[in-house]
């Protein structure tokens, strides 16, 4: 496996390994990897020859008072990871080496970031869309994975990839979790043993509503009033609950042949998100 | 020479000689070329083995008083001049085949762009370097050529290529005049015999600034009120003449090592502009 840290050379590797007519697969992180990314890995795998995992803390998606400072970083640890899943390529640049300038062109989508994640994070998607484009021009992928626990983030990379025409097929995979049906995310290591427990009133109420809809719920109120409920009693703090058409992400007020219902609560002071198709 | 009208026809046109090993070159254009489009397709076929032209007129880029509607379009004339110059293939891809749903994602630079010609036309800018993106995502290129008449645009081109790493290297190619010294354009068609008489006094400003600097003169407001005034009793109405750092396009009060002179000027309902390094 190689590790690159600057652009010239993680390019070089992947159009090199493009002449040789092998697919590029790519897998964009933030780092401090766990079975979510690795599912990533193994679904890029799938689809190409050549597997780059990025390892980038991207500063332009945090907010002023978020977490960028303190967001988990374990290098080794990952690179093990990827190694042990057999990454060809892993490229860790430097925030230098990704905004050696400041930074004045962004790239934004305008519609599906307006809402749910978009809503008190107003510059939050500018930044993902803005060095998703950034890692596209670098690594050339032909193809690349994004996790489907981010739904609203892979919604709007695919509809940046359509406008914007970037050659890259763009892959949504499942949601990995715990065995007690908690998304796997890097953040879940800020709980406290009493939140990691509480914080399973998520995807209870995503299972909730499941089985409403199944037994003919239509009322999206209804629905989303009994997981506030739910997330409320046990302690989190509810952002939003939403259930949205999973495209373009408008809400629904009735559910139709397909929905998305989608979370954000706190537990303490740590925000999760999960969501569930119906 | 090819003409494609499919977005997936010129790429894959691009990328079969890319795999040949061959650099494919790019020259953008909004078609009814004239000899400055012309001298663009001689740069890219200097740096390039293909030479792909884009004739397409952008609407993004167009506010909603601008003249879209009738921009003037000549497809066949523009297909014989191309293929007189050697070039390998048109992209004239209609609107529809651009933007087939509502756009929702732009590529904004937010520096460069709120000043000179992009005061009074606020999504201008956005809408040019959203479709040069997009352009570049379906042409690949290894080299794109642009004008410096339109040396706003180019600077606005080179920062966004910098910023979201394009893998396109940005050649600006010298501005081509008539014999008197107008600068080409296909907007200067919309001049009548007085006006195009009129319209050297911005070529003719510049050059009089020119060499007011070269015999000393730094300051800026001075060179910039001779500008406004010869302009304005040649009958023109001016839109701006600013003194402006090359990179930056910050304005400079003083003259020091290097400077750009632009002007934009209306002769009747016509709108030119001309630049001059020092």
């Amino acid at each position: 496996m190689e590790v690159f840290k600057t652009i010239c050379e993680i390019r070089e590797f992947s159009i090199e390994r493009k002449k040789r007519g092998e697919r590029v697969g790519f897998v964009p992180t933030m780092g401090f990897l766990h079975e979510g990314h690795l599912s990533l890995v193994d679904e890029a795998r799938r689809h190409a020859d050549v597997v780059v995992v990025s390892i980038f803390v991207n500063p332009t998606q945090f907010g002023p008072n978020e977490d960028l400072d303190v967001y988990p970083r374990d290098f080794e640890r990952d690179a093990e990871l990827c190694e042990s899943r057999g990454v060809d390529a892993i490229f860790a640049p430097s925030a230098n080496e990704m905004y050696p300038t400041v930074n004045t062109t962004w790239v934004e989508e305008t519609s599906l970031t307006k809402r749910l994640c978009g809503a008190d994070r107003p510059t939050h998607f500018r930044g993902v869309t803005t060095v998703v484009s950034k890692l596209f021009n670098v690594v050339c992928p032909d193809v690349a994975v994004f996790g489907e626990k981010d739904y609203q983030q892979a919604a709007v990379v695919k509809k940046m990839v359509a406008d914007l025409n970037f050659g890259v097929e763009i892959i949504v995979a499942p949601i990995v979790r715990e065995s007690d049906g908690l998304a796997l995310s890097s953040r879940n290591k800020y709980l406290s043993v009493e939140e990691r427990g509480n914080a399973l009133a998520i995807r209870q109420s995503l299972l909730d509503a499941k089985s409403a809809v199944a037994d003919g719920e239509r009322d999206s109120t209804k629905l989303a009033d009994a997981a506030v409920s739910r997330i409320s009693r046990a302690g989190g703090r509810v952002d939003y609950v939403e259930i949205a058409d999973p495209d373009t992400l408008e809400p629904l007020l009735e559910i139709g042949d397909e929905a998305v219902m989608l979370i954000a609560a706190y537990f303490g002071a740590t925000r999760l998100i999960d969501n569930a198709r119906f």
